[in-house]
């Protein structure tokens, strides 16, 4: 197995299933030997970000520092994995200039499939007005105009979605 | 040229001469294309740590900041350089026993020399009362008890301190 560095962005709403694709292909790449780091968006704002809130300055400022890690680990040849709202296109956009190998994953779902999920009872209290910058409902969600890769945790299994990310790899030639 | 994954981590008063060593040291470094990259400490701020101040809880935030990302790095295999004031002992600490392979570099030198020296004119206005929070002189600077190299730019050349860094890589096989 080889692999160049590149990074391998999840962005969509809450509960889309961007945790879930990406420790999936975060787990298949360790397992075959890869070096690569998964950045999940929730646990990063303790490391990186502790003292930030939900505001869009906010939120960007928390993007813009993964961002810089993953140009840090990209350019070293390592896989950098990040699964985060991150909602805003212009700021994804940003960091997307700054990164040689970027492959962005649109990972959607109709937001009235997820308030019907609901794993979290995040969205009921959303919709009850009772949550100030929820992504999707109190606060905007702008999806990439572009991605490389759009999956549908609505309409398709974890297999399906997880056999596009390997598609696209490949196709870029990034993973052999 | 091989080389592990690996932190140098450079701490010391302002002026001491931290950014000028790391930097030649990390010049050399890729000059033998080694997979290196250098984190200094008033660079890295407006990346990961914008809005932080110098209190202490902020410069602990900064540091562990730092040593997260160093971390990422290290065990990809890549050498990461810090240099950076990080004026507590406990806050270096933890950051080392997070990273497998650290080396922690207390560039010394006696803050008489550096008052006199105060290329950037700080140590006269901190000396005044003009500069809360400065290091060695209004805040704490806490020396490394067992720091892997010393160095001390008031009686050492530039080349001698950098010896001292080669030497010290090799006796610990990180590079080679």
């Amino acid at each position: 197995m080889k692999h160049k560095g590149f990074t391998l962005w999840f962005t969509g709403l809450s509960g889309a299933g961007k945790s879930t694709l990406s420790e999936r292909v975060f787990e298949k790449l360790k397992l075959v030997g890869a070096k690569v780091e998964l950045l999940d968006g929730d646990e990063v704002r303790t490391h990186l970000s502790k003292g930030l809130g939900f505001s869009k300055e906010d939120r960007d400022a928390n993007v813009h520092r993964l961002g810089f890690v993953c140009q840090l680990l990209s350019r070293n040849g390592v896989i950098a994995i990040v699964a985060a709202i991150s909602p805003y296109r212009e700021t994804r956009d940003e960091v997307r200039a700054k990164i040689e190998n970027f492959v962005e994953i649109y990972v959607h779902c109709p937001i009235e499939v997820l308030a019907e999920r609901d794993v979290k009872g995040l969205y009921k209290r959303a919709l009850a007005g009772e949550i100030a910058h929820f992504t999707g409902i109190s606060d905007p969600y702008e999806p990439p105009t572009s991605p490389e890769i759009i999956v549908d945790s609505s309409l398709e299994t974890l297999e399906q979605s997880e056999a596009r990310v390997w598609a696209k790899l490949k196709e870029l030639e990034l993973y052999s």
